[in-house]
């Protein structure tokens, strides 16, 4: 069966500012030292499982333009520019209702722009997995991540019965507190909710005709109209009227035949400042540096720097990025914190800064 | 007799790096939020006890405009400009020859001009006093400061019996550590060293005769040329030729007839970063805060801004400066290392950094 992949390229990635912008968001700068962008690197390491021309970027209409530039190799017609934010339920039908307008039926990756993979090879034949699995039935498919520690900042999926090379899904779970999170790990029945889901077009859009039916005939009206006049205007119309909800609490934590694969490919979600000192090299005293930079006695730093020379005294613990116009000294404690920075700047009506 | 005052203005503030510069150091800067520079401030508060025709600023040649600029009613003529660098002793001696040449004898202050004082009204008392003990016989007389911690960054002046409103002083000690200072501030014998001395021309030129003839020498003739054509050729040729000393080791540590008058007058010598912090208003989590920035979280945080946002996120005990070229983001651990970041940058032959 014919193998399509969506890549999800609507975030807004505050957690990044502010390299990280509303005019060019995470998934579309580079954070590792080989200048490809998060959502270049996505596409690179699909390409031995999906052709080009099966690649969708679902987005922002505001970031067209960058994943024209950034991924020349993807159709243009390819590129499914969301009207507004809607969460992933919407994104997801939009684009399923797209391609199945394409394919009588099809496999379906969905997949996030802004994550690394360190092992490209383990990954994608985890995905064959998944897409064997999913071409089965009605299947849902979600790729889990084998915890390496009790990470209370994610969400985790809880898993039964073996079933070939995946397991069944017995329930989803919110972000856990650190003495849960340390029972999950010790279970051995948990794995991390990476965000990652393959599912044939026909078991997706059933799903969503039961548990989403709003979306569902919303979703179908948008594909009807793919490529024609109305397309623009039935699109708007549509999807501003859809509800804001996520796949995962939209359909996957009720549906039934949802079945994980455990993965274990060096997944980074690159959540927060912390990942740059993960996923690049650092020295000797743990400082990751970029740009013009002298530091003097500095641990446990991480510099982003701008176009200015950036000296770091006797820093510890501690994340630097320059920008032309913003620059940030954040605290390695605070990095979710940087959100409220960005509240502030809109409270005070600079959104040229945010 | 007549009070002239000399403010020593030819230092290179190395540790406000990097907004003190080669090109315009410490003393030519504000670090208060009034705007005031230090050596605006330095004879503002001169001028209740000297005439602004009195005052004279000796200083590096590339500083003469900057001194030109900020100090308009000090006469051009009085700014002295030395061709090198030579520390204290070749500076005064120089002043007092030019001073020398206009009054048969004159009493003469000697000032830096990068400390800032907090009760303006007690110093120009303590210097009037120091202007009476200076005008008996040969006295060479030092303003200590009665210390308030024992400082390990100091030297120290202990004194011995009482002389009217002044101490005759037992000797000058190097800066001590902490078990010493503790001892000296315990003692109630100790007076942390100003560098504000106090004495007539004909007594330090006396003693310039007696234990630096060669300075002695050297600083009459480049007197003697002054207001000629061959001023400017004599003050190069003798000048460039002095041995580089301090006053407190050329004299001060030799001499008899030493006095000194404690002073408690909110002295601050303005050494480093961390003195913007004690010599400004903090926020009520001690963080001072200049410039276009926003905080989440931050304590006892520094902040200096530039033109650009600085976002302080969760940061504690850090000083970071911003200007058009360089930031530094310093622990205040550290604030004494910004000269091994100078250092580097000599190195690598950045010196338009530096």
């Amino acid at each position: 069966m014919k193998i399509t992949a969506v890549i999800m390229a609507g975030g807004r990635g505050e957690r990044f500012w502010p390299k990280s912008r509303n005019s060019c968001p995470k998934q579309f700068l580079s954070l590792t030292s080989d200048r490809e962008t998060m959502i270049q690197k996505t596409v690179k390491r699909l390409r031995p499982l999906v052709e080009a021309e099966d690649i969708y970027i679902v987005t922002n209409a505001a970031y067209r333009s960058l994943v024209k530039d950034q991924l020349p190799d993807v159709p243009e017609e390819n590129i499914l520019a969301e009207p507004c934010a809607r969460n992933t339920a919407p994104c997801i039908a939009f684009a399923a209702a797209v391609i199945g307008r394409k394919y009588d039926d099809a496999v379906m990756l969905v997949l996030p722009s802004d994550h690394l993979i360190g092992y490209e090879n383990i990954y994608v034949k985890t995905l064959k997995k998944a897409v064997s699995v999913a071409e089965q039935g009605k299947n849902l498919v979600t790729i889990g991540i084998t915890p390496t520690y009790p990470e209370t900042g994610y969400g985790y999926i809880n898993f039964g019965d073996e079933a070939g090379d995946a397991y069944k899904v017995e329930r989803f779970v919110e972000k856990p507190d650190l003495p849960t999170a340390k029972q999950y790990l010790a279970s051995g029945k948990y794995l991390w909710n990476s965000g990652m889901f393959v599912w044939k077009i026909s078991s997706v859009m059933e799903n969503l005709k039961e548990f989403m039916p709003d979306i569902y005939e919303g979703a179908l009206r948008i594909g009807e109209s793919f490529g024609t006049d109305s397309f623009e205007e039935t699109l708007v119309k549509e999807f501003t009227a859809f509800t804001s909800e996520s796949i995962d609490f939209g359909i996957m934590e009720k549906a039934s035949d949802i079945y994980t694969i455990p993965g274990s490919f060096g997944w980074d979600d690159v959540g927060s400042w912390l990942a740059v000192e993960r996923i690049n090299e650092t020295d000797d005293d743990k400082n990751y540096i970029d740009g013009d930079v002298i530091t003097v006695d500095s641990k446990r730093t991480t510099v982003c720097g701008g176009k200015r020379l950036i000296a770091a005294i006797g820093t510890r613990d501690i994340v630097i990025v320059d920008t032309d116009d913003v620059l940030l000294v954040c605290s390695k404690n605070s990095t979710q914190d940087v959100k409220k920075a960005i509240a502030q700047l809109k409270e005070q009506g600079r959104t040229e800064l945010v």
